[in-house]
């Protein structure tokens, strides 16, 4: 029994919509890893491994991913504006090109100093730029002023939640399995998960009869469905939706007057099919269809976390809205500033995303090295990572799609199911628990994301470098079911 | 009549809580004094004005306040760290000294990359650092797994309100005026706020019996009163708390069992008095009364924003949790962890702000001259615009205190007020329209602070360069004076 006297918060009587939020991504067994790591880290040689690989979530620098140089050479000008003056060093003995200082020169005009809060919404000329890559990617115009910066995609998701949900009785329409940031933001708001399932016999297609059948059974039962969530490239799946899938979706958003979320945050990490945006699409319904896709509210949602930038750590992101009563940005707009600004590095961090080297420019032939580098890397991490998962019994895996993970589907014998029960967990926990004790390899189980009834999975990225970690899920896969079996 | 037709979201329906948020730093005028910003950078000449001052924000970095270099030089490495294959270069061509490369190798030893999300909480040695200046600050010990790391100082307010939060009966003791990030917060939670009125006769001092009312009041109207928020030193009052005011603070929330909340980031701007931290003097408590202290729970806050570091668009910031039950603690955690972690590049500035060059480092001598100029800098601008308030009628202003801002009381003659009332807007808010609109100065009013009952302020900044902005406050304030008279 403890001696000390209890203060006034505890568990029972916290905000109760934090308590029910989930987060596996970051949940018990990423803890665990933390914990590992530090005991290598001080030298304990009792694990059975000699380290931690961390495939639980998206951080490609936190593996052996190098950082893009251009990015940095300008983000390096930013923080020191004072090495400006010295260009003749930057250009002739550190490798400095001259559109790296040119860039710098820009922003720096442009937000002045990068330890200044900007505007609410981001700095104009940088939501600019992002209009102007809008305009590009997807031959429509794009407005600065509907664009806001954000901390990460996840702030941005934060903010439009809060804005959407008007009480207990607002349901928003998330895809299974999912990024469980949704589920945890619309926990804290004491809002409804209206979930819809992907299909994973289709490679985790979004099947618009199933979003049908979710939205019309909550709303029989009272609850406002008024938002749907749309991940494309999926997250835990890799999935990318065609052209004629969101139309579909789209359709029925408006049929219905859904909000449209896309999180389109692995918009460049696809290996199969293409990449589409909501935005280009429902302007294209719009031109096709004068009137009948005007009400249609969409933001789309962007970050430098994912794709080739991988700047996780930098916390910068944007979205842009469309058809958004000016009333309710008015209010988005306030909820933003609350929080006075996304960080500005990270703010120019985005613009150097939309706006890298062009063909000519003279950092282009090493940025575009660099990019096509990582990209290369990724797939065949994945593919092998694939090949592996082939392999093993009672694993199914489709071919590798897009985003940074593979989520197979896993058949766990019914003893171990049991010994999984009787330590009060998810069968899919209980099996990567055991997997991080013996191999330091820390994954997701599916139930993390969600999943059908009866079905187990577990979510890994193909980040980490070497194939050693692989053999080892391999090795420890096959002891656990003769274990079990 | 507009013929857009009408979509999914609109402002009677969109999440209550946000609409009833109020956050006047960044409102109405801050909106109107960007948009006169925006005109005259397009070379418009039909304003009577040609520069815009923002005194609504305490944005030093966006008026003339130059980076500390010892800072922005590790950052720059960090952020390239390619740099650190050209020591010499470093050190013989660019002015950086041998602690600045030591210190970017050690954070890129313990972070890894900047790009990389960090544990949720931050990087452990950051906390440890943080600790470590806590221990030196205080003289007592501090834990690193009790502090973490936030995006800014409001973000870790964010966390903190969240957790306390039960429901709409929950209340917080807010000192009236305050920084309205408190009560946007609590509006956005649908919590109760409690407010406190801070006493502008004895210069702005808290006054312990107005809680001790406050708080009575409020439990007999069924508030589930359990936190009080205290600004030290104040915003927007500068007021620093005696030792002895920080004692009975702490008692009274002992009897009550209140967790305390102590926004400390003007801890170091400080001209009349001397910050004494609530940690210290709760820990001093507890010493001296073995026992009777110990289940008092204080959050503590500090950020990278204010001070002589000024470093607002890194959104860097920190809490210690002193007290905290572990499972809560585990929920705090919980919620940091949905938004991943804070901006990495943020941490690392908050590590060089709390462990900067010590006498006799290499960058000593550079350090302590830029922070002295600033802080003396940030002193006698506060004293010349305290000086021109004393000279105009109907003004009153306690000397210059501490924190970055003045807030004067203004008496407004009845015609004003008569014309303000016609326009629907509080007689404050209707003066710091018609300055921002005659001579491009932007303020906020008291009201957005919150002021007793027929009293009227405005807060501003003493952070602008130059003299001629003032004396066009004075200018303005005369005319008002003999129109409305």
């Amino acid at each position: 029994m403890s001696s000390t006297p209890a203060g006034r918060l505890n568990i029972n009587n916290v905000n109760p919509h934090v308590r029910e939020a989930k987060y596996a991504v970051r949940g018990e067994l990423a803890v665990k890893s933390e914990e590992y790591r530090a005991k290598l880290a001080r030298g304990d040689t009792d694990l059975p491994f000699t380290q931690v690989i961390s495939a639980n979530i998206g951080n490609p620098q936190q593996l052996d991913q190098k950082p893009i140089t251009f990015f940095r050479q300008v983000l390096s000008l930013l923080e020191n504006p004072l090495l400006l003056q010295h260009e003749d060093v930057l250009l002739n003995q550190l490798g400095y090109k001259p559109d790296v200082i040119e860039r710098a020169k820009w922003l720096l005009s442009k937000a002045g100093s990068v330890g200044a809060y900007s505007a609410s919404n981001g700095v104009p000329a940088i939501r600019q730029s992002i209009a102007d890559f809008l305009e590009r990617r997807d031959g429509f115009p794009a407005n600065e002023a509907d664009i806001y910066l954000s901390g990460g995609a996840s702030s941005g998701v934060n903010t439009l939640l809060h804005i959407i949900c008007e009480g207990p009785k607002t349901g928003v329409l998330v895809p299974i399995p999912q990024y469980p940031l949704y589920t945890a933001a619309l926990a804290l708001l004491n809002a409804t998960c209206v979930p819809y399932y992907l299909d994973e016999s289709q490679n985790w297609g979004t099947d618009v009869s199933a979003i049908k059948k979710a939205c019309a059974d909550a709303k029989t039962q009272g609850v406002d469905v008024r938002a749907i969530v749309i991940i494309n490239p999926g997250n835990p799946t890799g999935a990318s939706l065609s052209e004629a899938d969101i139309r579909s979706v789209l359709d029925f958003a408006r049929e219905e007057k859904l909000v449209v979320m896309a999180d389109e945050v692995y918009q460049t990490n696809v290996f199969v099919g293409k990449f589409v945006s909501f935005k280009k699409v429902l302007r294209s319904l719009q031109k096709e269809n004068p009137g009948k896709y005007d009400a249609v509210e969409l933001a789309s949602l962007q970050s430098v976390s994912k794709g080739m930038v991988g700047e996780c750590g930098h916390r910068g992101g944007y979205f842009e809205l469309v058809g958004f009563d000016p009333k309710v940005q008015a209010e988005i707009y306030k909820f933003v500033s609350i929080t006075l600004c996304a960080p500005v590095i990270g703010q120019c961090l985005v613009e150097l995303m939309v706006n890298p080297p062009k063909p000519g420019d003279p950092s282009y032939e090493l940025y575009n090295k660099e990019y096509n580098g990582i990209f290369n890397n990724l797939k065949e991490r994945a593919y092998a990572l694939w090949r592996a998962f082939e392999k093993m019994e009672g694993v199914e895996c489709g071919k590798p799609q897009g985003s940074m993970y593979l989520f197979p589907t896993v058949k766990i014998p019914a003893k171990a199911i049991e010994a999984a029960k009787a330590e009060g967990r998810e069968p899919d926990e209980f099996y990567c628990l055991r997997l991080l004790e013996a191999t330091g390899v820390c994954l997701v189980a599916g139930s993390g994301f969600g999943q059908k009834e009866g079905t187990l999975h577990f979510r890994t990225t193909f980040l980490a470098p070497g194939t050693e970690w692989v053999g080892s899920i391999v090795k420890f896969h096959e002891d656990f079911m003769n274990k079990y079996r």
